[in-house]
């Protein structure tokens, strides 16, 4: 037997990544200027235009944004000094937790460094800390909230995705007096399909449970101000805690959660993610509210987006491309494996200049492997011609695509209309 | 028996902080503009000096790192787009781990949202997937190395503070097939001490140990290019894996690590906190890639903030201010109790606009309640002057502080030259 081997370690579990089609290969993107979509390629060394943006909205490029950047830029510099509690609660950050606490519609809000940690730290903190908690988790919750669920040590339990009648059974097989939290999401991130939020909120009134629910794909995007899925269906008063992002639907990096005064202080004061990161830099969080500001007035970027994420998805299932007949702005189109995922979409960027990142394992389950396609307000319709062109058009270069999607597991199958 | 009562718990959770002082009330900073460490304090309404920043070289508002920030900003707007895979890579991401790569003489680097998450995802990763892997950690390591080694999931072995001995001792007791992480930092946060870091080396190199060190209160601050103490002590090469930030020295936000190509290209490959995060602003990412070129090339802020700790130091002793004989940068002021370090710079603070925000239990253990003083190279003689001056009045105002230092435990107390 001979010593352990660290480097022959990683190379062999590098190889085995690349014989199953799984390895990531990065873009390396340079955007054209106050552009979201139109970018040069360094690795491909092509324009190409970006399909799968999580800047929702392209409120990372809007004027407002940048100039509310700029002048905090100016003032603080490029970083907050320190962690919250250590030099780096700046004003913008205070200012831009009342924005959120008021987005939301509860008495705080809080920040963390990204949405990722904002799930990890409050779940862990909320599992580990209330006393005997259990905590019954969607199916398809984020890889961030099974993070929590995980590092909280507390009882879980999974319910079927978005079915309320299977979380109840569950509900009511454990003891009354039992702490319970709930945690889903109102949009989920790779099929785009909503949660019933008020079917869960009823539950979770019936059952004395907690309910946390991430908004990370629908902040800014829907509802009246962009509160999410709970302000459209007139639920916000029934979540106890909302958990968001910034990275996507407001363009910048960062996310938060919200709720009552105590919850969110109680979350603020034990989370190790949060006391022992440092803040957002100021200018990031100057840029933020700039963009919660102007979507809490302005729906037009909304609008912009719901048609063209309708036009869209009209027009793929019109020419046979299996997309998920997904209600919201995510529109998934299957492929079903994964180095043919890889190879669609290497072929579409040195093709047809459209960069899609393939979506395999662990993001979404093996056989289901699919391109996230993200329109956003600034997509044209000649840019919507051009994707559908080159989709045809690499359908055809890929048979095994379609005979992947006639043989496919009933789940990754979308109903098509053409 | 009653149902749980949600708000109950949390607002009884904070009662019971606040009843030990350790209740954490943020300051609210408006920065001056382009000055890093005078700030108007819309808490306490009035102008004050920080003392506490981690923005240890003031790279933060360096006109270099401001005009690379700015010109990002204008063409990429607020933020990356998506998750490094995900369309979330830009050129100023490669560009950057490349530089970060150089810094440590190491094949690879990798960027994360912070320094925590640079440290939870890697070490977590590394341990749970080595097979049978041990971990061997000082016992002052920072919280999201523990945090790391806790959702590692593997077997750990504590090893008493900067004790090779001791460490040595329990490398001998495991056997010798297993992969063995020691886990360390260069220089310790809260004590600003620095690590035997040659006799680790050896020992790992004598037990076919992975060395993983945090340099995040070292980079940018040592050696001849701000590589850190292993640059000082010409150990690059003996280190297998380096993590920094990029929020202290570097003057921004975010962490990486670097080491071979294959051992960091395993971390991006596997980790969940770095797979699943929106990536850091291009504009955030330009800045800090300007510090560091400058930082490489400069070492005029090192020798400037150099020359600040040494001078207050000896001021500090000379005038019998309990501060930690510490030979790095972080000075120390020990004060032993959770209230009255709050009361102490609650004073500084109102009577003589003093910022230093106290340090309690978790950050450092119950007893070793401390002042954290961190100068920079923008803190001028007058600065330093009022500090002096103001602490001698402090000590006079709180006769407890005296008290306590005289009664304190022996880590407590630090030998006073004065």
């Amino acid at each position: 037997m001979s010593l352990f081997d660290y480097q022959h370690f990683f190379t062999n579990e590098l190889a085995q990544l690349h014989r199953e089609g799984r390895y990531r290969v990065f873009a390396d993107l340079e955007r054209e200027p106050e552009s979201d979509i139109y970018a040069f390629d360094h690795r491909t060394r092509r324009r190409v235009t970006i399909w799968c943006s999580n800047d929702y909205l392209s409120m990372g490029v809007h004027p407002e944004v940048i100039g509310a950047a700029r002048e905090a830029l100016e003032q603080y510099g490029a970083g907050a000094g320190g962690t919250r509690n250590i030099s780096g609660t700046s004003h913008e950050h205070v200012l831009l937790e009342q924005e959120l606490a008021d987005l939301h519609r509860k008495q705080s809000a809080l920040l963390f460094t990204s949405g990722y940690v904002a799930n990890d730290a409050a779940i862990a903190t909320l599992g580990r800390l209330l006393p005997g908690c259990m905590i019954f988790s969607d199916a398809l919750n984020h890889a961030s909230m099974i993070e929590g669920i995980r590092h909280s040590g507390a009882d879980k339990c999974v319910f079927a995705h978005n079915d309320w009648r299977d979380l109840e059974r569950k509900l009511a097989s454990v003891c009354k007096y039992r702490p319970k939290l709930i945690c889903f999401e109102s949009c989920y991130s790779m099929d785009g399909d909503f949660a019933p939020m008020e079917a869960i909120c009823d539950l979770a009134g019936k059952y004395n449970a907690f309910t946390y629910v991430d908004e990370v794909h629908a902040v800014g995007l829907y509802g009246a101000r962009g509160a999410g899925i709970a302000e459209r269906d007139g639920l916000l008063d029934r979540i106890d805690m909302f958990q968001g992002t910034l990275s996507k639907g407001f363009g910048a990096i960062g996310g938060y959660i919200a709720g009552s005064h105590d919850a969110v202080d109680y979350v603020r004061s034990f989370a190790p993610g949060f006391i022992f990161s440092t803040a957002l830099p100021p200018s990031v969080v100057a840029g933020i509210r700039a963009a919660l500001r102007h979507l809490k007035e302005d729906g037009s970027a909304r609008q912009a987006l719901a048609r063209r994420a309708a036009s869209l998805k009209e027009r793929l299932l019109a020419n046979a491309i299996p997309v998920l007949p997904s209600p919201s702005h995510i529109l998934p189109v299957m492929i079903g494996d994964a180095a043919l995922a890889k190879a669609i979409t290497d072929h579409l960027m040195t093709e047809h200049g459209i960069y899609i990142q393939p979506v395999n394992y662990p993001t979404v389950p093996r056989g289901t492997e699919r391109l996230r396609v993200t329109p956003t307000p600034l997509h044209t319709d000649e840019d919507e011609d051009a994707l559908i062109a080159a989709l045809i058009a690499t359908r055809e270069a890929f048979p095994r695509w379609r005979e992947i999607m006639d043989s496919a597991r009933p789940e990754a199958v979308p109903e098509l209309a053409g």
